[in-house]
């Protein structure tokens, strides 16, 4: 790989680790009978999505009406929006519903009732439930609240019910792979009560969308979708949780460096909040750090450097803790590769992929959503 | 303003408050004898710019290659590059310097090497100080190192020495106007001292960068351009350092209610870490948020709603605390105004503008940054 291309911070795809992770999701799907609706908010790409494709993946799930519209004109014709449905973008749902099988999301009456009077085509329902995360959707115990919402789903020619939703983000918040397995025991007997309750009502369905969850579990119980997104990166916030290896994260930000300051141990690189974010992570020993640096090999990278993080952040600067070993090999004009904290956020930002495979840029709405 | 053409979370600017902030700015400039050098990374508009241009600026500071291409291209001819030069960008600098008065900041004599062997066309060069920020520069008092960089700039007829540049950045960590006075009663002396030894070196001039030091300060010392860049916009942060009240925050982040929770006095909104970055504020009372609520009126908003604020936020989701009186008067399918914590990160993800002024929608380059 030509590391001369590199002139700004890059956001760099390996294709084959991000293959490698799709591979391992659909085939676990496969394996326990789930069906699979990866949710594609952490590519945004039509590139990744046609790798999806030719995993076998069929349907997917977005984060918002826009993203839907992307993937709808990149023939994907089945698509759940799971966020809940905003009664002021009736237009654009329409036009898409028109085009492509559209699943929303809804967990309150009144989201209902106004689209039921903007809608013109037909929509899938599914009803968000909150399994712990305290975000969104309603308590799986709601039943006044659920039936209230099915009554209206039934009611009316515009919706068919297509089951329950939730993304479980409490997960994000786990330290290992035993705190997730705790969580998913708390809502798994929850949802079989769901399941009891709701199973004869036709289009039932029980959907789960976190990636540390569709990684490391199981037993899925009464689960008969995921639609995990994270996964084809993964990320340091991945790593902590367990859900992952430094060596399974298919992107890294390639940071060239500008300045070095031997006294503070630290590298000053062009990588900063308008290529990361802000999100910042803790790990055990109380490191705070916005992202770890890869061990760059002749085709890509691997690994992880001990002892060097992103310790700070500002809009376009990023200052590198750096041990004495690595900070006496590095100079300015090199590049170094940074494995984001949080990859969905640091690709909704950089709007392009460099492709390891073969050194090319990729840009332009055929490729990641503008 | 009418509210029916906001559908998903939108970028408002309030024309007439970022005048009256731009007016402020370039009044005290004037008054105080200081040349004005704005910095564009905040607002990254062609529009915004030319308002900027209206009020009698001339040149402009930016914060990486990019924008300084994107802003030559709209017509400005003296841009100073405020991020320490990256040798790898040599090409695209070298194309700016054949168009345009181009500066570059540098603190390492081993980055101008690189560029003395790369570049063709004659750039000015500012030596970056470090006043205490402890992200990038050189502090006053590492004379050798000064030295050897001019030495550096002198002795090549590729360079010519513009003077020292800082941001301090510390500034931004300061707790109400007393805080940021200390601040500068710091470093003024430092500044004072490296004028004595360096005022008859051709081109010597002081240019500090920070909105809430050049917003607040009277007495600049030996400083004789300023560059601030939040100071067109301001934001909820500018309001914890005392550099402004809410009533100055020329934009806002509007957001359609998307759900609601009266047990835990909560709001749902479209509205995440895509729309607002995930910059966290710490208010004096110990809260810790995303952005505050403004007041709506007929042609914008002011004011905040008091103990309201957006308290956590994921990649499309944001969830308001709010009041009970709040909460009774506000729907699914509403549309709030937020304050962000951090406009230069919000502005940077949002990418278009709706002007209150005559409701209009801009996009495209012409009007920001693509």
């Amino acid at each position: 790989m030509d590391k001369t291309l590199i002139k700004s911070p890059t956001l760099m795809l390996d294709e084959e680790k991000c293959k490698n992770n799709i591979a391992f999701m659909a085939d676990k799907a496969k394996r326990l009978q789930l069906a699979f609706r990866p949710h594609f908010k952490t590519h945004q790409s039509a590139l990744v999505s046609g790798w999806l494709k030719e995993a076998g993946v069929k349907r997917c799930t977005v984060s918002s009406v826009k993203m839907a519209r992307y993937f709808a004109g990149h023939r994907w014709d089945d698509i759940l929006i799971a966020f809940p449905a905003n009664p002021r973008e009736h237009e654009a749902i329409n036009k898409l519903a028109n085009q492509i099988s559209l699943q929303l999301l809804v967990y309150d009456v009144r989201t209902l009732e106004m689209l039921e009077h903007k809608l013109e085509s037909r929509v899938g329902i599914k009803i968000e439930l909150d399994l712990g995360s305290c975000r969104s959707g309603l308590l799986t115990t709601q039943y006044e609240e659920i039936n209230e919402l099915l009554a209206c789903i039934m009611s009316s020619s515009k919706f068919h019910f297509t089951g329950f939703y939730s993304h479980p983000g409490h997960a994000y918040a786990a330290h290992g792979k035993d705190e997730v397995q705790k969580i998913y025991q708390t809502f798994l007997p929850e949802l079989l009560d769901l399941e009891k309750k709701y199973k004869k009502t036709p289009g039932f369905c029980i959907t789960i969308g976190d990636t540390p969850g569709c990684t490391i579990i199981e037993e899925y119980g009464p689960v008969k979708e995921i639609s995990p997104g994270n996964f084809v990166f993964y990320d340091a916030m991945q790593v902590n949780i367990g859900s992952c290896t430094y060596d399974d994260i298919a992107v890294v930000v390639a940071c060239p460096v500008v300045g070095k300051n031997a006294q503070r141990n630290e590298l000053l690189i062009h990588g900063g909040a308008v290529h990361f974010s802000k999100e910042v992570l803790t790990d055990a020993d109380g490191t705070t750090h916005y992202g770890k640096l890869a061990i760059p090999t002749s085709s890509g990278w691997h690994g992880m450097i001990d002892g060097c993080y992103l310790k700070s952040i500002s809009q376009e600067h990023g200052l590198i803790h750096a041990t004495d070993e690595y900070l006496a090999k590095t100079e300015i004009g090199d590049i170094v590769y940074i494995y984001p904290a949080h990859s969905c956020l640091a690709a909704d930002l950089m709007k392009s992929y460099f492709l390891t495979t073969n050194g090319e840029q990729l840009m332009g709405s055929e490729i990641f959503m503008p």
